[in-house]
């Protein structure tokens, strides 16, 4: 594992969930990996989970960890090769990404997509540039188009949880009052295609991601339908893919409310947080036994331990 | 010691104070307590002193930190239950103070109150739900109504400068030209009522603080009758509690000065800082050899150390 | 080595220089020095590098650190002496200073310079103040007038990258669409006065820097003669010193391009970073094998790991 921007990234993506479950086990056991080993984490956006997730990570593992917020803390970022910089931004990307390369042993990255264009977006017009000059390891912190820190801690939240061998689980779109990004769902889909389940995913016309990630997933535009007999329900938002970056009004009845949740076997609730309370899902269901959103967050830390674990023990 | 919020979370006051007169003797003696332990930092207001002296309190005792600035660093919080999320804030505190929990085994949190509402504020709206809802001792770094590790920082300041068994203490209300919170000035009667001291208040009539904290606690409304013979002038602004969160005009004049200070007996001046000079005391005041503002700021970090002790010592 | 500010606070440069290579070739092995040991980092402005490898710095020597953004995180501060602070700000420079010395064991300090008054800015108005109260080593994170951690790390550059004994070494004015302060080049004239390099300084007529840092450089107009055998070309904007803090229109030919480059002897290009690419230099220069703006910065970290250490072996 070079960096940790995709699943593509991962030769055998069941080791690793098997090195978060390891890690859940022994918190503190591994601090001899981490020492002397520094973590920087740059954000280009807001950030919780990820923000608290990865630094406690990082310091189970005796590593030491550099918080910065770019857009306030920094210079504003270049990104264009080849400008003449005689306007507002103040440093290039490139130069950014080989200096910060050379103070941190690995570096994450938050960067939101721009929802203005569909190339720029899945070009991952920032991520990539700071990979191509970035010289240590890259750990995505959630990027314009995956968030594979978060599909990991669903898959091991899934793996802890599940009934049955193969359950059924089914990604769900939900409403939302802002245009959101695809990240979560398709980094989802992408992992699950790793996981033993019987995935599916239903959303109304109009909102189909990208057939990169729904290749070989079965698609279900009546949710009542999607819903039935799930042991799992992961319900997100996010915006038009091919009228990309758009929202169409209506489908509030797409969220997931407790009736919904009685057509699905005693189905678990998911949900990567933050979370719009009634209007993703209502308070009956986040708040009821078979919600799963906290444990989700719990494993992040778990899932970021182990992502950070096995860049250690690659450099050894 | 379950959290530390107010004083009534702590059964026995004088022995936190004597935890801190010990570590402030020994600072770095008591490391192996918070070997892999975690401190989180929520901040949704400014804080200079209680931000640096807790994170030195952490690391002397071996914890590691996370510190954030909830607004500009995560997402806009939402604090009603029951409400339909579409509008602008994006995270219920409810998932937040769970999900924080989960990466720390102690939360501090820092919370001003809005100065609206007397019920809301005197409901420590944000704390409390914040407590609601956290599955770790939670720490307040200052909330609406109380700043109880400034009241520790300043009783153990008092301990180490009284001329006497039984010093005479007057807090005395000095202008400001801002709404301030009663907090601090809450907090330090709640606290002194287990010091051995005598106590009074001071202030213009209007500014009575609320009868919770007052009750025993002998109220003064001549300044210089008050201040007669005093030990230790602890000067704080505070808004009104009956007309709440109002500011009269005039005033200017109970300023604690040099003129002022002759009354008492060789008194010892006392703030929690920030301190506006020339407006709450006058700089020959502040600067004088009986100025303590520095010392109960250096104090800040042993009653910090010491609540962070206490609660490490709870889990073994 | 009482602070760290100018070259004025060390003895023997030679030495401080010595001790950088010494800590690059073992970059872990002072952690005993640390231990225990508190470095607050309080920034007024922006910062990248200065931020990230004083951070790595004191991290390798086994340092706790704490960082906090002035501006944002905390109180607005008052400079003035005497001031009735009734208006904006809310803490005095003199009470911060001294809080803050007590939770640190160093305190490093970024302030640039408003660019207003030429007085003000060469008295170090913040720094001086700071400096006043402070009680524990100040280290300048880059101050109105003076980069010294820069300068060493560039110092240090030069000696790994030079083709003979006494390389020659230029220092020139570039373009730059902003007012920006004289404090890099100031700083680099008055450490290269101490190694051993043939020192020139070009720029146009109007951005004459201070005498007292010019005073024994050779100074030439004309870029095209300065850069001829030049094995050093060190680039960096400023605004005029004279015509204080203003900026003349014009000059873009300045420049430094790649067939300026061919005048020198095979020159190495520097710069402190962050650079506008195409402005202060083209692309093809800066991306060329003679550029050492990455290597610079990455001496940075040990530029500042020296200074912490030479701090810390004061102590002892």
């Amino acid at each position: 594992m070079k960096n940790f921007i995709s699943i593509k990234d991962i030769e055998h993506p069941s080791e690793l969930l098997s090195l978060a479950q390891k890690v859940k086990q022994n918190q503190f056991g591994f601090k001899q990996f981490g020492e002397n080993k520094t973590l920087g984490l740059l954000f280009f956006n807001p950030s919780l989970r990820t923000r608290l997730s990865m630094q406690k990570a990082a310091m189970s593992l005796g590593m030491n960890v550099m918080v910065m917020n770019i857009n306030s803390d920094g210079w504003q970022i270049e990104l264009e090769d080849g400008t003449v910089m005689n306007q507002g931004s103040q440093e290039h990307i490139k130069e950014m990404a080989r200096v910060v390369s050379q103070y941190c042993d690995f570096v994450g990255i938050r960067t939101f997509p721009a929802l203005k264009s569909q190339e720029d977006d899945y070009n991952e017009l920032i991520l990539s540039k700071f990979l191509k000059y970035a010289t240590v390891p890259v750990i995505s912190l959630e990027s314009a188009t995956l968030h594979p820190l978060q599909s990991l801690a669903d898959w091991l939240t899934i793996e802890e949880h599940k009934p049955k061998a193969k359950p059924k689980v089914v990604l769900t779109w939900a409403p939302h009052p802002k245009i959101l990004p695809q990240a979560v769902a398709n980094s989802f889909l992408e992992w699950m295609k790793f996981a033993e389940v019987d995935l599916s995913v239903t959303h109304p016309k109009g909102y189909e991601l990208s057939e990169q990630f729904t290749k070989g997933v079965s698609i279900i535009h009546n949710q009542d339908e999607a819903l039935e007999n799930a042991d799992f329900v992961y319900a997100k938002n996010w915006s038009c893919f091919q009228n990309y970056g758009t929202r169409m009004e209506g489908f509030d009845d797409w969220q997931i409310t407790e009736e919904k949740m009685k057509l699905t076997n005693n189905g678990k609730f998911m949900h990567c947080l933050p979370i719009r309370r009634n209007v993703v899902a209502s308070d009956s269901v986040l708040d009821s036994e078979n919600s799963l959103i906290i444990q989700q967050a719990n494993n992040r830390a778990f899932s970021a331990q182990a992502v950070l674990l096995k860049l250690l023990q690659n450099e050894i």
